[in-house]
């Protein structure tokens, strides 16, 4: 199952349709005539949250005077206009989905999600690295938004995309899901984490599951990814086999956690208010995990 | 596939075998007891580079009076024992895998190959990062290496791990190969780059074989995944459907490229002097992928 299995909703803010031109930031000329475009629209954010008219997400001329070296070159769209976005200098950690930034997920197309979710991350990126890491010097955008250089020293920095699991343990088919002391009231998803330094994916599986739930897996399989901008993580989504269901939950990380059984996942994924817990939106990587293993995994299944 | 097939040697720095016990980095008393402890190990590096004795990493006791705050915590061993790396102050971008790095992967065992890959992503990290990248200020190791804090704003930061994409694109029983101008004559491998903030692994995979070889592909299938020390990345190989062989290959990213058809593979995988390319070595991901290929997904095999 990826993302773009047909007859499935996108999980949000997969499904850009813009086209990154990466010869084109590495190309000032290029990368000029594409800012003086006429055609060129800048995608209108208030801080780091979307900005929504009549479906779709705004989109501006650039003003006139303008300087191309204060706008990340998002991409050329479907239409073939050069989309960009604004940097801003200050912003906060923004660890954390804005009711506005989770709603836009239902009020534009997919690919306006996408685009959205692409912009904040590389807005909030440049926002938070005004300064060189390796020697505290001011840096500068370069690459058309895509790097910042380092004005002392010279260096070169990348935007961050931080790898994350997110996973389904199984054991005779139910499922393990827990729920943080944050989250509503009675949601419960699959659990997650970031993927460290030195491990493969199916090691930090593995290590998350444990250090989580006390719960040991093998055969790590992958089902599908997205790109979660808060701020900027690739959120890796697996299920995995455990042989023994007894639970050891850390209450620092998890408030609670139970294995669910084949009736109660569908039941959550139906909305069906007596399921025993509220499953995460369509927007969430963590409900497609629920529906492949419900679709494929499941008892009952063409695999099982 | 994975990493942990029975029977397959692990690409190279997977299949660590230390307990990262997290719960530790955040407990300035337990962290402390573990680096007083007689039993803990710091594992000596020359630079970045690895130190060999006698087919093993070289470990030696904590210098007395040395301070836990310039070292990171990598874990606790098998055997019981807290292993540490001490920080250093000043390196370079390191994006390179030196000589001597790639050949530890054949002097010591797999699972010391992977604490040095670990150790080495993490000593950049903290040589890279004494600055604070929101306000420039000096930053200080936190949570047993595991994070470093401004002095200034507060700001914590964390490790970076680089989500790269490796893959091989399908046509008609041959896959895709190519070579960059600065490898061994002879040399072809899988096509790799970075995922860039906004997109899914599919996504990325597809954006990379466009840009670098002009080849639209669909149906991505995620095969397994490597940690790769150069300075941090998260090597995901994949192998991808492409309808159209014409290639159109950017040559400022690759010298040349070819489909090569499943004897060519094969020979070179074989090391046979007359395979059309010398492939990648087994600790490469590549080499893994092109395996993978070979024995599941290549013309004559079962799911073919
Ligand atoms: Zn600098
Ligand atoms: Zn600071």
């Amino acid at each position: 199952m990826h993302g773009t299995e047909i007859g499935k909703p996108l999980p949000g803010f997969a499904g850009g349709t813009l086209d990154r031109v990466d010869p084109i930031r590495s190309d000032p000329a290029r990368l000029a005539a594409a800012f003086a475009d006429p055609a060129t629209r800048q995608l209108v954010l208030d801080g780091l949250e979307p900005v929504e008219e009549d479906g779709h997400l705004v989109l501006e001329p650039v003003e006139p005077g303008a300087d191309v070296a204060n706008h990340v070159l998002l991409g050329i769209d479907p239409h073939g206009r050069p989309i960009f976005a604004r940097l801003v200098a200050d912003l906060g950690p923004a660890m954390v989905p804005t009711p506005r930034s989770r709603a836009i997920a239902g009020l534009v197309p997919a690919e306006e999600v996408a685009l959205y979710g692409t912009a904040r991350s590389l807005v909030h990126w440049h926002a938070r690295h005004r300064f060189c890491s390796v020697c505290g010097g001011a840096t500068n955008p370069a690459k058309a938004g895509w790097a910042r250089r380092c004005e002392l020293c010279a260096a070169e920095h990348f935007p961050r995309t931080d790898p994350v699991v997110i996973m389904l343990a199984e054991h005779r088919g139910r499922v393990l899901v827990g729920r943080q002391h944050s989250w509503p009231q009675g949601r419960y998803s699959a659990l997650a984490g970031f993927v460290e330094p030195g491990e493969t994916i199916e090691e930090a599986v593995a290590r998350e599951i444990y250090e989580e739930a006390g719960v040991r897996v093998r055969n790590v399989r992958y089902v599908t990814s997205q790109p979660w901008p808060f701020p900027s993580s690739l959120m890796i989504a697996c299920i995995a086999q455990a042989d023994d269901d007894t639970l050891a939950v850390d209450a620092s990380e998890i408030e609670h956690a139970f294995w669910c059984d084949v009736e109660g996942v569908r039941a959550a994924m139906n909305e069906d208010p007596a399921a025993p817990f509220i499953a995460p939106s369509p927007m969430a990587v963590a409900w497609h995990l629920l529906d492949h293993w419900l679709a494929n995994v499941a008892p009952g299944t063409a695999s099982a």
